[in-house]
């Protein structure tokens, strides 16, 4: 498992912030970490509100944690409220059970995660998902 | 009350791993605490996600500072939800209501608690006894 | 006062990140704040040990939190060090007393901070430097 | 940058456990991280004290968030300490600047961190090196 490389992050970051703007999306906060859960890249719009980029950095911390999208986090929350509540205090506190947590796989391996906050979760998700494909990564958002 | 040794947390640490493995679960992380809740031994097996040790210790850690298995945590915070979350406030915040966390008991007397995370928690459980019970000591899942 | 815009924002990361590469500079991360404290544009450049840019968001955080470049911070630390660790506790621990964290000016007004890490101090101060001025803002690091 | 693996680790830590007993040290605490600085094996020999294993992860912690071995940190904390007290704030707290924390290089790569702690730093850091060699690896002190 190679680290995510900046040049990968930014085309995620870039790529990611042109769906948000083609869809005229809210601003978004955009959160690339690496496999280690280090912030690689990050880039909030302007408009965002003073804490969006805890929430997408949120998302993508959640997915990295349990090893899947934050989709699957947000269905597990809905299903044990009380498991997924225990599980951000067990993990630090920075976990955002909602779409728009989406793991870089490469080759099947984990190797980052995206997490995107400012318009509707889905909406959200959509930028993750463009934001990964257009650097040639494969993206798992927990559907 | 003599403290865990660390033979018997690593007999305990190695049989849940093969428990496991032998089971064909997902990737493990297993917690071996001692009855002062101090870390005595602790893996996880290759592809465990970034946080997965937390989990697996919050389950431990519940389990020794409310004195009953996590599976009891868990009906606890299914029927009283606002206790649990205020419980985990009040000792610290690694506290996961789930089963897996089990009491290890010898003579009567709690000696410690293991955790295991990774798969669904009932199977998650049933490794954790197979690990105490390999020590030839008893476990108390809260069943 | 406006906030600080994305567009200045990866204008200072971009010359910033150009600068340390000119100057053979070891990998830097660089984050730029906006007035409120809000993250607003980061990198890491690969090779980044685990936590630097924890390291680079303090510088960062620390100038914007008393007003001052954080070189003004590192004289205050070493002259007063009991202040500048009460002070770090009382902001909530995000306050690196070393230079290299830089506040932006606009028209005499303060619009946010650029915080980098990763050479030695002196040398991650003039790439944050380099960034501002390159944005045809003004830079103060506290010398 | 492939992941540590368990084989690894284990290898580490009983080579680390069997250097301090033969060199007759107290009782150790030993911590193998990861290159994301998620645990990945750990062991404290009977007799340690209740926090022991705080220290040992504080000291591989610190010597992964900043890229260097604690021996180094150390060093660093006697020239510039309120830079390390700031530092160990903005990483979270987990930061011992004491020898004894060593990073493990595989083929120029950081795969992880050995935390040793329980007898004197210079002897810790003995059994820590014991341990990163014994695997095949190569270990960075920090001297």
């Amino acid at each position: 498992m190679p680290l995510l490389s900046l040049d990968h992050a930014r085309t995620i970051l870039d790529a990611a912030l042109k769906a948000g703007m083609e869809h005229t999306f809210k601003p978004l906060a955009v959160v690339v970490l690496d496999a280690r859960g280090a912030l690689k890249a990050f880039a909030a719009q302007d408009g965002t509100s003073l804490k969006r980029g805890e929430i997408a950095r949120g998302k993508a911390d959640g997915a990295l944690a349990l090893g899947i999208g934050s989709r699957a986090v947000a269905k597990m929350a809905a299903e044990r409220p009380t498991f997924v509540a225990a599980a951000t205090h067990a993990v630090g506190g920075s976990l955002v059970p909602a779409p728009g947590g989406v793991l870089i796989l490469d080759g099947g391996e984990v190797v980052g995660a995206v997490g995107v906050s400012g318009d509707l979760s889905d909406n959200d998700e959509i930028c993750a998902v463009a934001g990964i494909e257009a650097a040639g990564l494969k993206a798992e958002t927990g559907a």
